[in-house]
């Protein structure tokens, strides 16, 4: 098969990472005889150092030009004083708005090998398999009116966000992971702040709703301050998790503690014109270019733009599968590395990513 | 001493735990020879039921002319297909609005004999020792407009809310957090999201600027979604965290897995006209009349009425004393009874209560 894709690897990290799952694809192509191309494009920090702007129209046609999006990190500390419309994130929230996927899927597993890096204890993330269904289009991160009026007199100063749900915009989404909990354990959690926001109300209604279609799939309502708490009491209770844009944002992040780092966490962006694929992890600045960087967020990633963008199932569990073998086997980056056995070497970005690509190759 | 304290009991194991505390607060003034005085009044779901509202105007006159207001528990699913101004939460949200309390405080601390009742591995959570410091006034809480078009034609249904912060609002309730931390370990994490919104913007001015009068004191800002998995991670590394009204909710609720109950944690709103204490667990309608509530959040709640309305504080560290000592003797209710040894006795609402009344006669 032919796949067409752009690769946006961004700041920080976001470029080492990036080159170890391309190299995970280009030997996926090679082994099946697939004709995977990539074209890259500047985002984020790097585009705004280039082109003064955090995403050229050059990366966003190429970007629509794509069978799918494999995205880097995105965000420089350089650029923190700017307004949100100018920082590197905006380019990732205008690339997720021009893509037009609406469901981000995050999954949160506990790996076994990694059973000890969590701060949780082992009998309680054993088993864990999350995944979350987060809203990515709407809520606080695009709705209008949105200002700051910085330049008032001083006493005036007041700032606005406004969190806005369609139906139409609830339905889609529920809709994902209702499908997507029927191949699964069959369970649906949907969070939401009902007992205080109207918007929550609305999204209430619709997912009860949409979920008479999934007569097999349980459906549960949970509040957000509740799940949050929830999430790391009983992790293995749940299967899939839907949110709107901002509580999945922080429950997805609050649930790397399940698998143990943010590092390991990888998202596919699902529903629109192109997919678009990235790590959960941002663009760690501070340890960008000294090999820390744990790239199989960005492999896992890889992994599913095979299953989503690609149809090669076997092929993205065979990725997935490589990963768990390396972490058996007792290689751990950096990140990863903190309560590991002495004997377990830490190795580098590159090493990881070779490592991986080995353990893909025998298999 | 005097004090009129305002006790809003409220719904399900609100009643029970209130009784316990109120114990307490007898004990503290026939010892110390105060004379603390009580009045009833009604909110949430009882309400409703008596009066047709969440808040009748009584009950409002009441705490109005209390010293303190102390208040078990609101929410009954009874109602939960009521629009949010009509639900029993709507009451408590109208009783804070009307006393005018901006700080909710909400200690979140490992208790080292709970120490095997966390999710969390002991020795991340030993010596954690977090301060809360909610805004509670304003925000997606309060912001208009607010609105469900519920009866438009299917397609157009849509929801808002407004999430709103003036200058003067994060002004205020940063002054509380650097003035808390310049009495514990001098450090106040601010919690925003402003890679994306314009009002964490906002917030992230104002606090900066509010920090330049606590020298003393270090500043560290935190993205939500980051905050959320560095609270599991590394709890101890916390001293007073600062937030808007909903990530306070989330990330307070979330960090009582730090010590192991929702049903230990108290809070204190302060700087209004009145100040309102409540545990910060909810009204767990299906455990009421069980005996199975734990009062130790009402208790230590009550223990904070000492500390911030009746300046009481040698009486305050009694009480927490007390808890602690009737906690590291073994009793358990049964929320936190889950990992202990089988020793332990299980203990009802009213037992627990009597333990930590003689604990505290007895020193
Ligand atoms: C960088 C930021 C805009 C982004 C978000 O909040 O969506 C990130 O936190 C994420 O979760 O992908
Ligand atoms: C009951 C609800 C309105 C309330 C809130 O969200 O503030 C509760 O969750 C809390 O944290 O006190």
């Amino acid at each position: 098969m032919k796949l067409k894709i752009a690769v946006l690897a961004g700041d920080g990290i976001g470029p080492e990472v990036t080159h170890e799952a391309t190299n995970i694809l280009r030997a996926v192509a090679e082994f099946g005889g697939h004709e995977f191309t990539f074209v890259e494009g500047l985002i984020g920090g790097v585009a705004i150092t280039a082109t003064g702007g955090p995403l050229p129209q050059e990366t966003i046609d190429t970007a629509l030009a794509a069978d799918a999006v494999l995205l880097g990190a995105v965000g420089d500390s350089k650029y923190g004083s700017l307004p949100p419309d100018k920082r590197p994130e905006a380019g990732l929230l205008q690339i997720r708005q021009i893509l037009g996927g609406f469901a981000n899927l995050r999954p949160s597993i506990a790996y076994p090998a990694l059973a000890n890096n969590s701060p949780l204890r082992p009998e309680i993330t054993k088993g864990a398999d999350i995944l979350f269904v987060r809203e990515l289009l709407g809520g606080l991160y695009f709705g209008i009116p949105r200002w700051w009026n910085r330049d008032t007199p001083v006493h005036c100063e007041e700032a606005i966000n406004t969190m806005r749900y369609t139906k139409p915009e609830v339905e889609r989404v529920a809709k994902v992971a209702f499908e997507l909990a029927s191949k699964r354990k069959k369970k649906v959690t949907s969070v939401d702040k009902a007992n205080v926001l109207e918007v929550s109300q609305l999204w209430r209604a619709v997912v009860t709703e949409v979920a008479k279609s999934y007569p097999d799939v349980t459906l549960e309502h949970q509040l957000v301050d509740s799940m949050a708490m929830h999430l790391m009491n009983t992790p293995r209770s749940f299967d899939v998790v839907l949110t709107e844009n901002l509580f999945g944002d922080i429950l997805s992040d609050e649930s790397g503690v399940i698998t143990g780092s943010l590092g390991m966490l990888p998202s596919a962006t699902i529903g629109g014109a192109v997919n678009l694929y990235e790590p959960v992890h941002g663009s760690a600045p501070d340890i960008a270019g000294t090999g820390k960087a744990n790239p199989l967020g960005a492999i896992l990633t890889a992994a599913m733009v095979l299953r989503h963008s690609a149809g090669l199932d076997a092929e993205a569990d065979a990725v997935e599968k490589a990963v768990t073998t390396v972490l058996e086997a007792g290689h751990r980056t950096a990140d990863i590395a903190r309560n590991t056995d002495p004997a377990h070497a830490v190795v580098t970005t590159t090493q990881m990513g070779k490592l991986v690509l080995e353990a893909l190759t025998q298999a």
